[in-house]
């Protein structure tokens, strides 16, 4: 295994965040996961417009140009001889003395690894988390930020009760997401999923099944889920058919929602 | 300066966090900042439980006791000849493939950290954040996580208007914190403050204001801060009165303020 790091390749026990750096102080930086397809990252530029983007929100720098980081993924990959899998770029603002305010003149951290990826389950159980709600109030809801503990605390609470995952309501009681994908219906032939304002995370595979088949943004309640053809949940890493919600069946539509998934996941 | 990292004393520079740690993948972990006053850690007891009560939330495993942590926090400080200054504590999951689900059996990392603390303004101008609000129906409000990038933002924003803080409202509109202390106002003689149901963090000098001052907790609109007889903010490192918000003046009463605030620091 190898990992980049701030333009260097190392082995992952050589490679060394620095105990002050903000992303490990105070989860301050943004992250991308990226399938692996094929020895190539999938959808690269979006998942880089989308890392620069939650970048420029945090006013995090960006120091490496898009080539740069294409080249850092495929040195990694290629030297793990990896085909299919995932690759995670993290971009933190880096080691800074203790205190809120961000230092004027940041070093940040970027790290890129790799790995294969276990293949996602055909189908999951969910539930609709009670611990938590997603803050749709809040603009880090629409960047992939290291602030990832409500999603945690939401898995954690699937797998209580021996489920797959967990979805998210905002604090208005709309549903958001999942704990680590975004939430689709299928409804009279149409895709349905929550807008970024319903605190959706704007999800690669999301704003592909936006533009190539056509899906709508719409709120979404707990009630729809029983009320639709299907209900899926999407990211980058793939497709997964919700089974049951709350230990309810919800109804199966698999062969239009793969269909749909097909022409979206195209590079 | 020296470290103290999961059971040993390092120069910064030497002490390494894994890549994979989750503290630094997704902010998976709690932390504490102290006071440390004439060699001395403060409150430390209280510290620690509010350490333990957020690891247990999150079910990380605390594999320090006590006495274990506080000679941990008292080599760092002596190392460094420290006598007044701040120590910090951050937990984390620890290292972990990837992925939203915690590792069954995780290997926590333990870090300790200390230096010493700039004076704290006497007085402060405050904002209130017009970017992001404090998500009052997580869990995580209650608990002090590493995922602070809403108050990272909310201080920038502060620092972009000139000001030295910003007030932090929750979703429903209520004042719920300052982005690194808790707010209190003086009303007819008696110290108010917002209630963890909304949103405020359970502050350690919080709690002593508190117990120790008759401070009473109630849901604060902004129209409050200018009806108040004099607002500050609290944190374990000391008390700043705000003299303005958003631009304008707020009444002052310092007497009283630094009167309470002294009987609630003893030790």
């Amino acid at each position: 295994m190898t990992v980049w790091l701030n333009g260097a390749l190392y082995a992952p026990e050589s490679a060394r965040i620095d105990p002050s750096d903000r992303g490990f102080t105070l989860g301050d930086g943004v992250f991308e996961t990226i399938r692996l397809s094929g020895g190539k990252p999938m959808h690269l530029a979006r998942h880089l417009r989308r890392l620069r983007d939650g970048a420029h929100m945090l006013d995090i720098p960006v120091v490496y140009d898009n080539a740069a980081i294409a080249a850092a993924i495929l040195a990694v990959i290629s030297a793990r001889g990896l085909m299919e899998g995932a690759a995670r770029l993290t971009l933190t603002r880096g080691p800074a003395p203790r205190g809120v305010t961000p230092p004027v003149s940041p070093t940040p951290t970027l790290l890129v690894v790799a790995g294969t990826s276990p293949l996602a389950a055909a189908s999951v159980r969910a539930i609709i988390s009670g611990s938590t709600r997603r803050n749709q109030a809040s603009p880090l809801s629409r960047i992939k930020s290291l602030n990832y503990l409500d999603n945690v605390l939401a898995r954690q609470e699937a797998t209580r009760q021996a489920a797959d995952e967990a979805l998210l309501l905002n604090t208005q009681g709309a549903l958001a997401e999942a704990s680590a994908a975004n939430l689709f219906l299928l409804r009279h032939g149409m895709l349905v999923t929550p807008s970024l304002a319903d605190g959706a995370l704007p999800g690669i595979m999301r704003a592909l099944l936006i533009e190539r088949c056509g899906a709508v943004e719409r709120s979404i309640c707990p009630d729809d889920l029983f009320a639709a053809d299907g209900v899926f949940l999407s990211s980058s890493l793939g497709l997964r058919i919700v089974s049951e919600v709350d230990g309810r069946r919800v109804r199966r539509n698999d062969d239009r929602i793969l269909e749909c998934v097909d022409a979206a996941a195209i590079e």
